[in-house]
């Protein structure tokens, strides 16, 4: 797996794309067995651009550290650019920011380690000098790995990988780059594999589980006990300049089940006001975008899983609207500290699906038990799902070098 | 180990009830190695009843999830009856009691997994309704594993095992189930294997730490610093009808010392009033019982050491008495609430025993250490007990499917 | 590795000092693969005379347990006298101090196992009684470990090793243990490997993340950034009556550094009383000698790190100053009190070394990592430790028999 995710990376990467060139649009979803490559992105994938911070999380100066797929990384924000480097030292390999207080710099645009005085220029991970011993033949050969980072729609990504970064475009869901789109949000560690994260956000009939969330209930809602596949219909398969998904039309592909049968009594959904979300889509490397959930048809829901460990994953929800102008973004911003992030984001519905992955992994945490599980036909979409993983992942990621460090994740 | 707890057992439990119907009595407790079969004893022994819970721990209608041999069990009285199935869904295997707020039921009688709307029925396990896919093939085709419970005297046995589930009379001491018996007591998760519970309270000669326990110092008692063999005498093997142990009676085949010489000095038991228990015994698959200990001779003490892990188990602490009437029952109840319970079940007493339990587990959590002890007489009392386990255990129950689950223990 | 701590350790000892006496003097520091003896290395050294408690913690008649090197020793003051023993029946092998409230004498020389009554003699370890069966034929014939135990300078050592003792001079810095010598300081369990304090502390240019100490800052103390090696300078074996260590004469090996240029910046130690300690020096098994580094020169700093798991160590801090008489050192215990503990055994100092030694721990616990870093000239220093330890060790330890038990570390 360590060989994997140190060579041959790149040249899967082109080869991916180079099928998908070649026929010019999307390559089918191959059969057989998903099992190897899904049980490979334990430790999550490689060459993707992830999320790692809010903009607001990382002040002009400020040094913040991000354990992600295994790796920790130390961020740090110079002349407004954010930059991120391996947070670890070549000489002892430290962590750089593991001396209370954090990281220190001397100098705007490096950081100096805390313990011989070795620096870093933090684009470039070059060791450009050693304070306590300036000659030191290291300075200008020695380096620490440097990360890519793009900044958009006040979000921090970095690139995790090997292979040349690719375009952002290719690893966020269609929709989500608008240019007067307004991102507000929230994130948090959770414990379970991120794969679990994704399997739950994608299963399209996990929603009999949020029929008493308060958003709902308090709403009035009438959501559907259960979804039945439309004849012929099925999740899509979408692959466009280097982006990977499945779209999952929900109101096409399903109909609605509002009734249903328990040892002769009848079970009936609540409320009175039908509703069902348009779309729900999953993205390579992990990432959930839902449309039309809320009331207001303009905002789309995103929800990524970033693999922290194997057995942790930082959820990263996002909420998005297009804004006409600054006004409506802080129209925005309100309605979403006032009501959204509580009633959505939070505990009116999304911290059920938090309790629902922490009940996989106390099962899916051995690998083994996925062929285990006796599967229903919407199920189709999580196949749909761990084929793409297998097929299609441009790498995947092994195994931690370091544990966990102690107070890695802020 | 796992093969055989799957297959086998029940040939095994047949053969050992031949070897002892043919002879008309008990089976000679074999020699030789005890310790292959006290080494496969680890995670249990399998096809016995076990105490699950008290009867008021489960009213009607309510959900319990327990822990019992590294299975969970999930138990729900229903009509009145305890009924128990396996606490994992077919589905994606997810415990059906892992929401918080417990499992739920939309019609009595049947549980409904909270994630996906699989319903079974809690009598057999069968899966017979899917709420979110009402037409799904597994409906009929599918189950989770039920557990054969039976309650009496307050208690509620589940049969854990793979063969058909034997009379309860079989796994029980004698005395335990007279009709106008009424039971009273606590049970307690204790971090210690299950083998040395039932090590600790078969060992006649711990009594030397007990001498000074509240209960023994308050009441002036006397208890022997320790105990000699008599020559000739030892525990009984006892086997009838199924149920196997070993009978010490502790005032024939021992004589109380109280007192002995440490390098030159005299140590002397203190109290005034002489004091031994009538008899020790201890019965498969690990259930102590003691009769004559406290000052009302119809009093007796059963205690049970309910394997929840291999590092844990449940202790399950019994007093009995026989009741004429409603009025005796009350003043037996009241008796043990106001002083009993402290004084003999918790700290006055079993407390003590705890804490070796922990002591020993330190120790023997390496199961190499047995092998490293250097036994003295009375430790024939222990040995007797591994040969029983080894000689004549029904089943040896292999190493957990799942890991416990956060919260499973209440 | 079992082996090797079982026998070899003695004939090794011998070996090593014949090499020794025939030179007459100083081996020289094998070359070639250290990595081998410093893994090895990893539980400890055995064969030595390390410091368990300091007298004060020790009173007449008192057990004390500790963990040491993986060993659970039980400690106790008879007729003021310190005797040490395997804290470890030999019977079911508990601890004899994990009875709440501690181990138990019924005669004082003597410890009775709380559990059957075994009762060692405390100077030999035989098993001179067992009040529960008074003519066990155990008795004069089973025995427990019992440990040399020597006590100086208000210092209670022991023993651990299998070699006969060899006298305690041999084992302490040269200086300790002058007979007008008072000794103060404290003692705290660390979570890292003993190896990583050790190598924290002798490396010389580890003065850098000291430089903001408030010990060095509230003084206007001026330390050096960094220390260039003077050419043809290092640190000097030395081996002397068993003895074996390292000396670093700070002040005539280094060239202080004052300032240094990050990315074209100049960076100034700040302060104004220039100060250099005299001498940095290491020995075996694993305890530092500063020389003059507080203002009174005649104030010595020794560390020991005593190995308790692989995981953890003992850091005992002491501060050694001669004192003519007994006003002068009540002084110097006063000054100790109010100043030194805090302002340098402590936060105003040492403090920051153990969370270095923390964030060593992070990368080292994989022993594999040695081979991974990249050093400058000043890690001379790290490489003739290592190398000491890999030629020069007595023995090594073994992984150890028993877990940690709960609150064995006081």
């Amino acid at each position: 797996m360590r060989r994997r995710q140190i060579m041959g990376t790149t040249e899967r990467a082109a080869e991916l794309d180079a099928g998908v060139d070649e026929s010019g649009g999307a390559r089918p979803l191959r059969g057989g067995r998903w099992h190897v490559g899904y049980t490979e992105a334990r430790h999550g994938l490689r060459n993707y651009w992830y999320p790692a911070l809010f903009s607001h999380e990382i002040e002009e100066g400020t040094f913040r550290t991000r354990r992600m797929l295994g790796e920790n990384i130390l961020f740090n924000r110079v002349d407004g650019t954010v930059l991120a480097v391996a947070d670890s030292c070549v000489h002892h390999m430290v962590r750089l920011s593991a001396k209370p207080g954090g990281a220190e710099s001397h100098v705007p645009g490096t950081v100096t380690c805390w313990y011989h005085g070795f620096t870093y220029d933090m684009r470039t991970g070059d060791l450009t000098g050693v304070l306590t011993q300036p000659d030191c033949p290291l300075i200008g050969r020695a380096k620490i790995a440097s990360y890519p980072v793009t900044e958009r729609q006040g979000v921090v990504f970095v690139w995790i990988g090997d292979a040349e970064p690719g375009p952002l475009e290719a690893d966020v869901p269609p929709g989500f780059l608008g240019e007067d789109h307004k991102v507000v949000g929230l994130r948090r560690t959770i414990a379970s594999n991120w794969r679990l994260g994704a399997e739950n956000g994608f299963d399209p009939t996990h929603i009999y589980f949020h029929r008493e969330a308060p958003i709902v209930t308090g709403t009035s809602r009438r959501m559907p006990l259960g979804l039945n596949m439309v004849p012929g219909k099925e999740p899509e398969f979408v692959s466009a300049g280097g982006r990977r998904g499945l779209v999952d039309m929900l109101r096409e592909n399903y109909e609605p089940l509002y009734e249903a049968e328990v040892n002769g009594s009848v079970v009936k959904a609540t409320g009175t006001h039908r509703s069902t979300t348009e779309e729900g889509s999953i993205w390579l490397p992990g990432v959930l975008k839902i449309t039309k959930f809320l009331p207001d048809p303009e905002m789309t829901h995103f929800e990524w899983y970033v693999p922290i460990d194997e057995d942790r994953h930082d959820y990263v929800q996002m909420l998005v609207r297009p804004c006409a102008d600054a006004d409506e973004e802080r129209d925005f911003v309100a309605q979403y500290d006032g009501m959204w992030k509580q009633m959505f984001h939070r505990d009116g519905f999304n911290d059920q699906d938090i309790w629902a992955r922490c009940a996989l992994q106390e099962v899916f945490a051995n690998e083994d038990e996925w062929s285990s599980e006796q599967l229903m036909k919407p199920d189709m979409a999580l196949i749909h799902w761990r084929r793409m993983v297998h097929g299609h992942a441009r790498g995947f990621q092994g195994p931690p070098r370091f544990p966990a460090p102690k107070g890695s994740v802020d």
